[in-house]
């Protein structure tokens, strides 16, 4: 991969040597833009591409909404092009091949410019950050929407899950690598090499990791995993510096304890269940003893649902949660409700339950006293849930869920939940 | 790879095993297809693409191309969302994002489907054979032009240059590449293992080509190149078995005497100038006083141009070819002819010329009696030409070749060229 | 290692430099070698070393025998040191320490000069191929034993099974190492690529090599497995062009049907049959199911004892064998007895059999209608052997038979010896 | 390498199984050995080795001195064999192979012994371990001493240095072996993975290893060079945590200021400056700018030689160093007459001197305010020198050293020194 990122750059070299300075560097983004999108000779664009990106990483953030606003703006679909083929396909609705001539007549010149802004080495890179600022500035500007989508459509088709790569990290990993790692952790924060290390090098622990071919050594998502005897209920001891490690051959449960995605600029791009089989059947072909595949997962939205009145909690049960923090059997019951209830959009209201129940997951089990730290006390009273992989049950989980859904819910879990 | 490969393969098979026989075995290929299509759960989607994939492979020429217009047909843009966005559209044209919204709103449901179709192990190189097989059923049905539209806009997502690796083959590459290099060599044939290792161990000769790495081991494409001290004149010398070889820090040329793609399936898909810079730039690395980058290339539309009339022609010329073959310094004017003033569509009437000049090259010499071999006679009299690749005047010829249309030629080849 | 290799080349360059020409170009090899082995500076001792085996190449086989006498002549103990020690230890003779004293002064001062010669890249394998010479020498000078009891005794160390790696060579082995084992083959000889593809990318075919990181990329010695349902009792099938593969997860058999030394020089470097065990390991962790471990091996030197003389073999049998070929019967009887009866120096006179019941197995079944090659009929008549590694019972043969010289039989074996 | 390691786990298992339990259990670890020595089967024998070594790592430091003892007499040399070939030497005092014949027939019985122990997977690390236990026990037990030389003679020619590999240590190197360099760096402490990373990660620094294929993942011995503008004078600003780094293509000066030997059992077996002069080589191809080789070494026993009375230093030049600390005029006076003449059996006193003088190097400058660390202040009052690596000079240096001890100086060392 070195040596097409040094030739890459070398060609650049070459473009930049050919663009006139003046040219280009006193010359208007969207003059770049233009020119890069009509597209000139492959030398000069790869130099032009990495003009472009240079400057809109330079910005601050008020003069990169500017920058996103023009693009949106005059890098949409060619009206004229576009109102042919309507016109064209109008004439003729059944004709398929006009319906599809307007798919084709109608794609947004933006989507050129940014397969051509990926030319250069690293800039696969560079567009993921520069997404993350650009979901950023859609808050402020609902109109960049249209641009953002071209991003995703692009992003979804580059990141297709045939190029992804899984990888064990362990302690034979490359330092840069486990110092990313140590930086993306976004679940349960890992301070320092040490506990790293207890995390990676551990006989009962497992860090998977996934990559993309264009992105070497800078991981897009990863799953940390813990070998028990049972299903843990509280994160403490399963981070516990002190513990004694489990004999991995011994254990018949794999706990998954934390998934991170590393990249904000990949939202929406779904590396979904998918993810979670592939390190079930890594597991499961290191460790044949495994039985059960499981997750201990926070429940990011418990608190806020609480705060905006919980409207699916009865009146009693909500006048037991007065209390900070509220006595854990009320607590345990107050977050089935908000898992198996809660709903937005007809699916779970909670971001971790709405991907694990999509997945095909079952909610297994619900921990009141199970993270005492400041993160999962502020965001759910320090209650934690597990979410059972079940191999045999995914799929039909999974289309009852996408179907109905329908969420799926063990028995210790249902008796949580009010008799209606 | 070969990890995931197997993961993969094992998270199919658990697909597999879920499917019910019945309704899958028997079903109709549009029944699957729609089903994948439509996105049940991901395991079974993996077994569902795996097994659509077979069928199609196992078809015989006439089924596919029904199955082909089935899926042109049935899996086109969802006409309901599409009269939908355009009536917004129509509504308020000025509206950016409305136009936008046409274009997502039109897309074929055939792009989901090949897309889904990529999930299992090794899908993308089925997929690349069977739009060879389309590509072959489109010169009969030109219907299924939409649909090939579909695979040749993944295929330029997923074959961005920039997931492309350069690799030197030599006689250290694994046996199982070198035996696809023999299998691939279209321009001059390469006969067993003997001649292979003259081509990539000689001191004298390299070999590059490029892989993609969702198809490991299998090359796109790939370059051969002789170490020279002059521009070769002919084919003979340089593949002469006897011949002594030049020592490589002498060399002073590279010249680029075959260039081969190698899946018919990437028809249209460009990897364009950009190879063979980075060719360049690895062969300018390795021996910095190389000078001169060069092609020795066939002609392969010469008798054709020839046989049809050769309009372009003077009378007094074209009586002079005549003869068969004719003599060699009528051959080199009517091919400088040929190469030079005979057009289609704007550009080249022959496709190496117009691969070559449109990557910026110059039209360098014409070598009448260049090519003994029975491949060479028939498609230019043993005619070859040299395209040289000039660095500092890349930009420029393809620009002006872009703009008007104009060959950069050198002065032999001019003077090669009637008076006008 | 090849930046290892670049480097000692580099620093041997140096030491070329600072080496004046006259006074190495034209000196006596003795002075090189003496200049050598007493200790100048590292660098000027690279290039040292480098000229002394380019002389030592250079030379034609008479002139080098000279110079093997003249290294075994100059370069043996040190008689003064040595005298000392043996006088100091003569004084003391229960003293151990002098008795160790005795050996370190007494090392031949060859080893040194060789250890020394092993300095420069690539210098191991050149020392291999100039101890072949040696041996060749030896034939005709019986002095230089002493010469080459060092290079034996180095060998032994540098070449510790410790350091050997085991490697399956497939179809994805690079094409060097490849055409390196069709070279070296010899018992059953590899005609070609084809022929290698049959031999390595079979599904029931494996190929094992084993190599020393000195060496890299050139095998010391390789095994050639089959995959079968049965022992085989001859060549031909196996070997067959056209033989339909058996499924691999289906044999319960592994017959080794080629072992191949690589290297005259590493002759009494014994690898043992500890190579045997490691093939054995890894063919069972892949096939669970594989149920024996079987060698079809050649006897060479049956026919020499029978043109011998025969003396174990009985009047009346020694007569069935007269004619030619003899009879497959008696050609077993005869084979059988040569194998279990005939003996030299305490152990089988043949040197397979040495090999392999030294290693534990047992002598399995006798094949008289085997190998119709041509080196098969002049060797044995044709005649094979299957030699049985049973794993439960190779340490109780292999002591038996460093005990007592037992060979351990199969009944079968036995049913063809003369009961006595 | 791991895939053997794995495989001769399996054989030593094997062995294991077929041991008798009591028979070694509880057999005397002398029997072990002596059935180990006596050469029993293969698999027995990696399970025999694997028995003994786990008993001599078990024991405490007075049985090992023991055990030792033990060795070094049951497994000297074989008498009687000795005595009837020095009984045929004395007969023929003239006849070479005779003397050769002492040689082979008065080897150690313990040089066997530890070949063999050699062979289970990891037994290399556990030897050179062992070795490290054995020159501790050999402070108290002289008689030791013999079979310190078995093992040295065996080290010497096991890490013969054409099988050590160089590798450059940097942040893509594998966590597992950052962190034995933060272990094993004796010369200037690294506290943890911050101060690990400025010192391989930083633009202006290199790491450079020394691995042997044995050993894999375990360095013996590596270089620390700062890329500098001019010769350093002092530790402190090279190992700054705040300091700017030098641009590495501007560095003219290479300086070496920190060797670390890893492995006290390693001792005796040099690697020597052949090690320097690869690093040298290395750091040559990268940066061509680079005009100066020189190191910034302590002088680790200035004091001890002060506190013996320094009987090379005139009665003034002694009263002048009675302050606690000296001047730092004072002190480079007496550094210089130190380095460059005290000397013990022929050498340098300084150990370090030693090396580098040995080396071929310059006793370049010596800096009296250089190293404020509580170690640097208890060794040399802080004062440390350059050495300097003069490629064209070394040789010349290195033969006037190892010829007539002459100490090559620069004339700013020769200003400190008194005229004689």
């Amino acid at each position: 991969m070195s040596v097409v990122s040094d030739l890459l750059e070398r060609v650049s070299e070459i473009g930049n040597a050919l663009l006139p300075g003046a040219a280009t560097r006193d010359a208007p983004l969207e003059d770049l833009c233009e020119r890069l999108a009509s597209g000139r000779g492959e030398a000069t664009g790869l130099a032009l591409a990495g003009r472009v990106l240079d400057r809109l990483e330079a910005m601050d953030d008020a003069a990169r909404v500017e920058a996103f606003a023009m693009l949106a703006e005059r890098f949409g679909p060619n009206r004229a092009r576009l109102e042919a083929a309507v016109e064209a396909w109008r004439a003729a609705p059944d004709d398929d091949a006009l319906a599809r001539a307007v798919h084709f007549s109608s794609e947004p010149r933006s989507q050129e410019l940014v397969r051509r802004l990926n030319s250069p080495p690293g800039a696969t890179a560079r567009l993921v950050r520069l997404r993350a600022a650009l979901l950023r500035a859609l808050r402020e500007n609902s109109r960049l929407e249209g641009l953002d989508r071209d991003f995703r459509h692009l992003f979804g088709s580059w990141f297709n899950r045939g190029f992804l790569r899984i990888q064990r990290i362990d302690w034979s990993t490359p330092a840069e690598v486990l110092e990313k790692i140590i930086s993306y952790e976004a679940v349960h924060e890992i301070r320092g090499w040490e506990e790293l290390r207890r995390r990676v090098a551990a006989p009962d622990r497992r860090l998977y990791a996934f990559f993309h071919p264009a992105m070497p050594g800078d991981p897009l998502i990863f799953v940390q995993v813990a070998l028990t005897a049972d299903i843990p209920g509280a994160i403490g001891p399963v981070l516990a510096e002190d513990r004694a490690p489990h004999p991995a051959e011994q254990a018949r449960v794999a706990a998954f304890y934390s998934i991170t995605n590393c990249h904000e600029g990949l939202r929406g791009v779904s590396f979904g269940a998918f993810l979670i089989k592939q390190v079930v059947e890594e597991l499961s072909r290191e460790l044949p003893r495994l039985r059960t595949f499981v997750t201990l997962s926070p429940i990011p939205g418990l608190r806020a649902w609480l705060a905006g009145g919980a409207p699916e909690l009865s009146d009693e049960a909500r006048a037991t949660m007065a209390a900070e923090p509220p006595p854990p059997d009320a607590l345990a019951r107050a977050a089935a409700v908000y898992l198996a209830e809660a709903k937005s959009r007809g699916g779970p209201l909670d971001p971790v339950a709405r991907f694990h129940l999509g997945n095909g997951a079952v909610l297994h089990r619900v921990n009141p006293e199970a993270d005492a730290s400041e993160r999962g006390m502020a965001a759910s009273w320090g209650c934690m849930v597990n979410y059972l992989y079940d191999l045999d049950a995914i799929e039909r989980n999974h289309e009852a869920f996408a179907g109905e859904g329908a969420i799926a819910t063990a028995p210790a879990v249902r008796r949580l939940l009010p008799r209606r």
